[in-house]
Parts: C-alpha cells; sequence; structure tokens
C-alpha cells in the first residue's frame, strides 16, 4: 500500500468517501464500547477467584509471627507479605511498607506529607514560593492530577524509547532547587509501554538534585506484567543501583497487586531507604493504627510466594497477549503504510499508544466516541491535560472482550485514516 | 469500711503494710497483664469468623446495580455498604461516603486537606497564623495525636457527665475565628463511657461559630457498642439535628466496623451534609480510585442488614458485660467507701476511667506496671499528654480474658490504695 503522502488529492478523496461509508456503517451499529481505563476484564479477574476460598472460618488467621491478623496493630504489614512483595519487586522486606488497596494514595499521601511536613528535615513544599515536578511526557493522568491538585508546577519531559531524556532531567534537576520530584512509569510505562534502558536507571541513581528533598517517584505500576515468558523487559533494580550510587534516599519506589489480584481489593506497597521509611513511619503512626493485614494474609495464602505470582500472571498474559497482538497487527496491517502516526510494540503493561499526525489526536478520539467507542480524552497523559502537538492517543486493552475489542480496533483504525486524510486534504487538521 | 480520710496515721500505716505485702505477692508472680488498648478480645474476633465464608470463589460479586465489586470504580462505595452503615449510624445512604479499614484515617485525611486546601472554599489552615481545636478532656490521645502533628493548638475543654462543658464551648467557638474544630466522641465516650445528653447535642447543633470553616469532628465510634439490650444510652442524631437548625454543614461524623468486625479489616465511613460530601469528594477522587469494594460487600453480605449487626452486638455485650461489670463491682466493693477516687459506670463502649486523687494517676499506672499490669499511660487521655490533675486513669477491659482482668483489676485496686495513702501519709503524693 502506498502512503497517503504519495497519494493524489482525488486519490485521497475517494479514499475518504469510502472511509466515511465505512464509518457510518460502524455509527449505524449503535455500539458501545470502551478503551479508555486500564481495567482488568472479567475473564482476568476469574483468575484470582480463588482467593475468595483461601481463608474460611475453620482457617488460623495467624502470621508466622503470631500476629493475630484480625485485631489491631502491625503499623507497617505483616512479615510474610513483606516478603511477598519484596520479592516481586526485589527488594529487601525490610525496605517495604505495606498498604492499603491502592498505590495511588500512597503516592498522594506522599505528597500531601510533603507539603505540609517535607522530606526528611526539609521545609515543607506548603511554605515555599515555588515547588515543581518533572512529569515524563506522555505519562499517567492520574500522577498529573495529584500534582496538579497541590498546585505543584509541572515541567514536561519528552519520553525517548529508552525512558525520560536523561540529559533534559540531569540538567533540570541539577540546576532547580525548586524541582522537588518526577514521576515515573519505569516498565512498560503508562502510556507507551516503555521500559527504561539500563543507562537511564543508572542515570538516575546517579542524579545530583540541586534540593535535598528532591525524590524520584518510581511507580513500578507494571512491574510483573508481561506478555512473554520468554521475551521479557528487565529494568535495573532502582533502590539497588542508588545504594551503589551513594545516593540511597533517592528514590520511592511504589507497587501493588490492583492488577495481578483485584484493582480495588489488592494490597500496595512503598519500598525506599531506611531513612526514608523512618520519616514515613513519623506520619504514618499518626494516620492509621494499620492497613488490613487479613487481606494480607489473604494474598500471601493465594500466591504462597512470588513463583505463584509469576505463574499467576503467566495466564493474565495469555488473556492479555492475543489483545496486544490483535491491535498491533491491525495498525501494521492497515496503517503501517500510511505514514499516517507510530506507535511502540510493547512487550507488556497496560496499552498501547499511537501517535498520530500533528494536531489529530482530539479529532480521532472525538469521532471514534461518535461511532460508539470511548477512548482516553487526548491530552491526558499529558499535565493540565495539554497535549502540545495533539498527537498522542492512549489505548486499553484489557477490558474488552476479543469481539469487542477487534472492532473497536477497526472503527479506531477508520477513523485515524479519516481525521488523517481530512488534516491533509484541508492543510490543517 | 471507713474511708482513709477517717483514719488514723497509725491505721493508714498499717494498712500501707498490709497492701506492700500484697502487692509484694502479685509482683512475685511475675504476671504479664495488659488493660492498656480497646482492642477485642480473641473471643470476640471469633464472633466474626463466619465473615470469612460469605465470600467464595462461586459466589457472584456483583452489586445490586450491576457493579463488579472485584474491579476498579465506585469512588464512594457500594450502596448497599451506605445503606448498612446509614442504618447503623441513622443516616441517609446519600450522606455517605465509605472509606477503607480506618476512620481514623478518614480524621486524619479531613485534618490534611483541610491544611493543604481549606474547608468549603475558605484558607487553607496552613496559610493561617493560628489554627486552634477543642479537646473535650480526658479524650482519645490519638485524635489529639492528629492535632499535635499537624502543629494545631489544642485547647481542653472539660468533660462533664452531660458532655463537654458546653458554656466554655459556645464561648469559645463563637469568639475565636481560630478555632476550626473541636473533638468529640459523643456516645460511651473514649475514655469515661459518658453519652452526651440530649441538651449538649443541640447545643452543639446550635453553635454559632467565628470561623465559618468550623466543624465538629463526630467521631461516632462506639455507637452500637451497648452492654445491655434494653438499658441502653440515646445519642440524638446529629446531623439531623444540625439541618433542623439550620447549620447543615456544621458537623463530620465518623465510624467503622473496627469493634464490630475485626480492626483493621472493617469498613469505614464519613457522613455529612451534601456540601462538605462534595467539597471531600474533589479531593478523593485524586487521592484514590476507590477504597476496597469487595470488603464493603464481604460485610453486607455478613451482616445483611443492621438488625443484623445489632445481633452481632448483642454477643459482643455478652463478652464484654462480665468485664465491666466485675470491674465495676470490684471498685465498689475495694474503693466505694475509701475516697480515693471517681468513676462512671458505663452502658457502653470500651473504656472505664479510674480518677484517682489529685497526683495519683502516674504513680498508680508505673506501680501496676511494675506488678506486670499495663495500663494506658497516665495523660494520654490529655492533650500534649499532660493531665493537669494528674488522676485520670483509663482502663480497657476487652483484651484479657477475665481471670487475668480479674487479677488486673485486683492488681490496679491495690496500686491505688497504696498510692493513695502514700499520698495521705506524706501530704504530697
Amino acid at each position: 500500500m502506498r502512503s497517503y503522502q504519495e497519494m493524489t488529492k482525488e486519490e485521497l478523496q475517494q479514499e475518504k468517501k469510502a472511509l466515511e461509508a465505512e464509518y457510518k456503517k460502524f455509527q449505524n451499529r449503535g455500539l458501545q464500547l470502551d478503551m479508555s481505563r486500564g481495567k482488568p476484564s472479567q475473564e482476568q479477574l476469574d483468575l484470582s477467584m480463588g482467593m475468595m476460598d483461601v481463608l474460611g472460618s475453620g482457617v488460623d488467621l495467624t502470621c508466622d509471627d503470631g500476629t493475630d491478623c484480625r485485631n489491631y496493630g502491625v503499623l507497617d504489614g505483616i512479615y510474610e507479605a513483606k516478603e511477598l512483595i519484596g520479592d516481586m519487586i526485589e527488594c529487601n522486606p525490610a525496605n517495604i511498607i505495606i498498604y492499603g488497596n491502592s498505590s495511588l494514595n500512597i503516592m498522594y499521601d506522599t505528597i500531601s506529607r510533603s507539603m505540609t511536613h517535607g522530606v526528611m528535615g526539609n521545609t515543607p513544599w506548603c511554605k515555599l514560593d515555588s515547588v515543581k515536578f518533572l512529569c515524563p511526557v506522555p505519562g499517567y493522568d492520574r500522577h498529573f492530577a495529584i500534582t496538579e491538585y497541590f498546585g505543584i508546577e509541572m515541567i514536561p519531559v519528552p519520553m525517548l524509547s529508552t525512558g525520560p531524556d536523561m540529559e533534559l532531567v540531569e540538567q533540570l534537576v541539577s540546576t532547580d532547587e525548586a524541582i522537588k520530584g518526577i514521576w515515573c512509569v519505569p516498565k512498560y510505562s503508562n502510556p507507551q509501554g516503555i521500559t527504561y534502558s539500563d543507562e537511564t536507571v543508572r542515570r538516575f541513581a546517579r542524579l545530583k538534585p540541586a534540593a535535598k528533598d528532591f525524590r524520584i517517584y518510581w511507580d513500578n505500576a507494571y512491574c510483573v506484567h508481561h506478555l512473554y515468558d520468554l521475551d521479557q523487559d528487565h529494568l535495573i533494580e532502582i533502590l539497588a543501583e542508588c545504594k551503589r550510587a551513594g545516593n540511597p534516599d533517592l528514590v520511592y519506589k511504589f507497587c501493588s497487586t490492583s492488577k495481578i489480584s483485584f484493582p480495588g481489593s489488592g494490597v500496595s506497597a512503598i519500598a525506599t531507604s531506611l531513612n526514608n521509611l523512618e520519616d514515613i513511619r513519623k506520619q504514618l503512626k499518626i494516620q492509621t493504627i494499620g492497613h488490613d493485614k487479613v487481606n494480607q494474609l489473604r494474598h500471601v495464602r493465594f500466591f504462597k510466594n512470588v513463583h505463584g505470582i509469576t505463574e499467576h500472571m503467566r495466564r493474565h498474559a495469555d488473556s492479555m497477549r492475543p489483545k496486544f497482538e490483535m491491535i498491533l497487527d491491525t495498525f501494521e496491517r492497515e496503517l503501517g503504510d500510511l505514514a499516517v502516526g507510530s506507535w511502540y510494540k510493547p512487550k507488556g503493561g497496560y496499552f498501547i499508544t499511537y501517535e498520530t499526525l500533528e494536531g489529530c489526536a482530539k479529532k480521532v478520539v472525538a469521532r471514534a466516541k461518535k461511532a460508539g467507542v470511548v477512548m482516553t480524552p487526548a491530552g491526558a497523559p499529558f499535565p493540565y491535560g495539554k497535549d502540545p502537538k495533539d498527537s498522542v492517543i492512549r489505548i486499553s486493552p484489557s477490558y474488552p472482550n476479543m469481539e469487542e475489542l477487534t472492532l473497536a480496533t477497526q472503527i479506531f483504525v477508520v477513523c485515524v485514516k479519516l481525521v488523517s486524510i481530512e488534516k491533509m486534504l484541508d492543510g490543517v487538521c
């Protein structure tokens, strides 16, 4: 197939007519499809139903150390859960605090605490004139929502195929004391599916921030969310690398089982240096008596150990892989030659990002919506919802079943083609 | 029996000698007893084990409205849970947000949000020179820990048998704009077991605060924690009373199932006006995607409805009542005539407060500790841990079994007697 750029105006007009007819047909079906959020499918949720059976009225809810999980106590999580999560994210259990059901909530609390009480004895951010965060873009909208909520100025940093543009990160972080953090989804990033290269992680660990209270917010949300058993991305463990680099306190690492067991009913955790943990515990002991230990135990008893998680995630992959492959194959087949956009081919995570011609993303999303396909709003993966090129569209393959997803992908492709042609014909999109 | 005041010095010295011998005997037994925290006993926890069976891999985890509890979504709780909690605390489900496992965490978050973002459009507290809270004393140490952590000045207000001294509350609240809240445990109060009188609640609802962002922090922790089936305290429902009084936004009401199902693995909630809820939701949607709906459903399926909670709490009462009665009977028998202190007789809740002669509480607690009985530190029920009269001791009957508790009470009584006699003999305690 020839690219649209190579076609004549007449050919484009003809193509457009055919696409409009196709689009109309989809529209007339009154579809309701959703590719907007990274929600597991029912099939994936069913994989964890065994978790509802591991505890029962006849089961002893006591930890190895004698803790009765049913009662108050144990501020930072039962040891068994720390060990399980530690193995999952390659950290020492001693560096881990287990929280409630949401790693987003930990991140929020971390920022909130920094606002009111500062980081390890430094000035509370609410007392500073200016607080800034670096935001690799495209990134995760809920991260940006937290920093925006607290009035933190967000500075976009472009994502490269190796992770954030580290030259820019190094330059900004080393010169501006107002920069207090950077949001990272280092593995199978949201939304592009990029894993930070070894060099990127090493450069992160070697940052020399102007601000003593600068921290890397390392949201390792997709740490075990591979699509393939052997062909997996590898991410260097950042805590260990920071320790080796003489920067042990530089990073907060977050994770959860939201997309492993049940979203909203899993466990989440932070892993960080002992100094940071001490700082966090000062607040945590005021905030709560402890998180849900019964649910921690439920996870431990269900997965048993990290091998259990690996096997479990293999079954998740069996559900996700065909969806990713179908979308990527469709893109390749339908859009590969047209020169109307680009995408990465993630080996894991929850998202595929389609990058349209400049100025087309909003129109594609709007067109898709009118044909019954809900997408993440264009712009969402950027601070303040503003994509300067209006070209990034996040696609979430997980939730719909294959039939729905196939249909949604076909509709999406038609929308991309149509909007691209319109841009070419009009000169401006 | 005669009171110690009526005894001669010689008689007191003789009594002291006998008590010291008794104390020594207890000491030699090397006991380890704990009356320090309001933790349910194992017997009480066993009452909720059926909760581990109501969900299972064969059970549909879908709400009446079709929500799959296993997936993301539903920011403020499933309807069934709002209805259950609403019936429990006598509020409209529409006025309720269900949170995670800890009402303390909701209170912390409420204060934290007020610090960084203010209350319903008013100036964030972190921008103010002075923020103050009224603290009815004795009160709950963890409340005071939150306000202390945020640097909020705490003003003690004496508790009377009807609740806080409302004349003082009204006077302070109406004149000082820096006063932004008051901590209340209105039913079977922690630690005295006092329930606010009808007049007290009505006066609360009719407060005319100088600060527009003043709120009553109404921690209804012991709402269904009666000892008796018929002889129960009744508390006027504050939200309704505030609405009637034309003050609908005046109160945040908190509750949890921590001492109903499993502490740490229950559900908690806030109930407040729609205006306040709107204010809260603005933050909540940034902080989390939602709380643990599976656990909410577990509670709904286990208790079925508020009648289920009532029946369940009747069984809790069967466990708690003999403990309360044993302690109160022992106090009456052993200390009733001696004029060495006073106490209320709670009809519910988790605590009994013994008020010693002035200046004796710390010494009694220290003595008890040396005989193997851990009590809540004297002073804990006061802001900054400072009991001006050094006379309040909180007793938590729930956790030990009857045998342990009986022993601990006997030891406590001996300590009270000893320290009281010492005070009288020395002139100074």
